[in-house]
């Protein structure tokens, strides 16, 4: 099982909105065929481990298979998982755990069982879901897993007085960023952000590809449509630019350069028209996003804070006083403590000279 | 060895300004007796260790000693361990490293090699000068160690606008800041922290005694020699206030009340005249004070790091987001990142809900 999640996890994020499944054929204690969800619309772990024996003229019959996920049960854009279990003649199958799809959840298992093949799950189910967890939250709830990456200095600040940010956090944790950027399905970021820092936003691994192919979708959240045709955001991949007030012009000229547009409008207690953060997470929901990986200023990251919109923080703490400046979040302000938002602390860590904290909203 | 810094870590900080040190008498594979450093003028852990063998009857000629710290060479309050070991006719000593102290460094060493012995060290030596980061820092500089803990939001908030403060850490986070506290010899605070919290800053663990035998020495920061006579932080412990004016009156109350007076002037270049911080450490160095723990607030612990004068931070980073709120430390206002006072971080880990971050101003 431990290889078949590592396995999940060289599927690239062009799975989605599949989840990464890993799937390893055991016979007589020799493994005789392995394999992971391909790019969507081809086959998935099972399919490839089941073909990857076949090649090797490995005889499957009687074997077990072991698989991250739950084999699917139903005709989606590939057949049955299932089927091809039962027609390989595997006899065993360990699953880490339930698909959350509804169209499968636990109908692959009954079938297997039907067709006289041993079943179990919950072996490293933990870690299955992780490798997922924006497909299991997304099929559980309709909404995407969102998680908010921010770098600050060890006193909270992300930038200085003046302004200035650069560098904060050291080239070991912005490369660590990329690879969080990489395994989203799209990054979303704010109007702020776009016009103060003009960044591209994509994903940049050393030794890594640019292509197009494998850079997450882009979000902008816009309310007043401020986004500059010419911005760095707009070139390397699609992106959707989410929306409050209107503006034909502007509109048309965003759709002419290819920009996805959704009104989405929300009136603030200000009498100011907003983007209605819950139905941008809702419309991503629907576009079967699985993984939103938030880069943005304050304001937009204490909104979808505030907004409950946020699963996850991921924090690089790096180790420098600044003493003053600007701070990580714009949240009201507070009268107690205990009215604090609350997280749980999933994991910290040491990224180069800095310290990562993945701490989470609620318990998954 | 590790036994023997097992045992050195049960001394008490009674033991300052002598160092921890732990001994283990071992012969033929056997441990024949063992002890650590006695409170101040009582014996050392060598001598504890013979005092054990013989106690429990052991012959220990031929033994190996494995000892955390070179052995002693001078007569100070007690006579030299090195003379108890070759007495005791041991065959082989084992040091965890050199003592810094300039009245043995190496004389120990070479007193028990002319005796016939034989003599290694090195073994587990990070640890060892970890134990005793303060004796160290004071015998190679004549200052102590000084510790800084704060306890702040991951957002980097120690108090909402309004003040409150109550509580950002768990108990579990206060109860590890107690043993922080213990094993320091003082306890240094500023008088802003005095007048607004009238803090006790004594040791109180759970289980533990609060015997003034056993509390840290307190150390007052007040410039304007404002501490109230009926101030918590004078009542449980001794305490030493530095102040930078002078008033008579106010100063024979003071010592009245069994307070340790020191005047350390330094003219601000705003013209007022502050207590010298530098000279304030240079004098607890004198008084043979090994660790200095801080618990300020963000004004005379953002003047501490900013005059050089701190070596570690103790960082409690509680999973709560305040938005707003006072910061951790007063410093000058930067223009560029790379002027920002940089740290190592030494050691991160989980204490009850928090994050413990111990971050170092430079490698030891």
């Amino acid at each position: 099982m431990r290889l078949a999640l590592e396995l999940a996890s060289t599927a690239t994020m062009a799975t989605s909105p599949n989840p990464k499944v890993g799937c390893v054929l055991v016979k007589d204690g020799e493994i005789v065929g392995s394999g992971c969800t391909q790019p969507v619309g081809q086959a998935h772990a099972e399919v490839m481990a089941i073909r990857d024996a076949v090649s090797r003229g490995k005889d499957m019959r009687g074997a077990t298979a072991y698989v991250s996920l739950e084999p699917c049960s139903h005709f989606g854009r590939t057949p049955p998982c299932v089927n091809a279990l039962i027609e390989a003649g595997v006899a065993r199958v360990v699953a880490a755990l339930k698909d959350a799809n509804p169209q499968v959840a636990g109908r692959g298992f009954a079938m297997l069982r039907e067709a006289g093949i041993e079943v179990e799950d919950g072996l490293m189910a933990t870690e299955a879901r992780e490798m997922n967890l924006g497909f299991f939250k997304r099929m559980e709830t309709g909404l995407p897993w969102v998680r908010l990456k921010m770098a600050a200095s060890l006193d909270g600040f992300t930038a200085l007085p003046n302004g200035s940010s650069q560098w904060i956090t050291d080239a070991a944790a912005r490369e660590d960023g990329h690879r969080w950027r990489a395994r989203a399905d799209v990054i979303l970021t704010g109007i702020g952000t776009v016009l103060a820092d003009d960044p591209r936003l994509n994903v940049r691994l050393p030794g890594g590809s640019e292509q197009p192919s494998f850079q997450p979708r882009k979000v902008i959240v816009d309310s007043q449509l401020r986004t500059p045709i010419g911005a760095q955001i707009l070139k390397n991949s699609k992106a959707t630019l989410f929306h409050a007030t209107r503006d034909v012009e502007v509109e048309r000229h965003l759709i002419d350069f290819g920009v996805d547009l959704h009104c989405l409008p929300e009136r603030q207690q200000d009498a100011r028209t907003q983007v209605n953060l819950p139905e941008v997470l809702l419309a991503l929901g629907q576009q079967q996003i699985n993984e939103v990986h938030v880069e943005a200023g304050a304001k937009l990251s204490g909104a979808l804070i505030e907004a409950g919109c946020v699963d996850e923080l991921l924090l690089y703490l790096a180790p420098k006083l600044l003493g003053q400046g600007a701070s990580m979040f714009a949240l009201p302000e507070l009268q107690k403590v205990d009215q604090a938002k609350n997280l749980i602390i999933h994991e910290v860590k040491q990224v180069g000279e800095a310290i990562r904290v993945l701490a989470r909203f609620h318990v998954v």
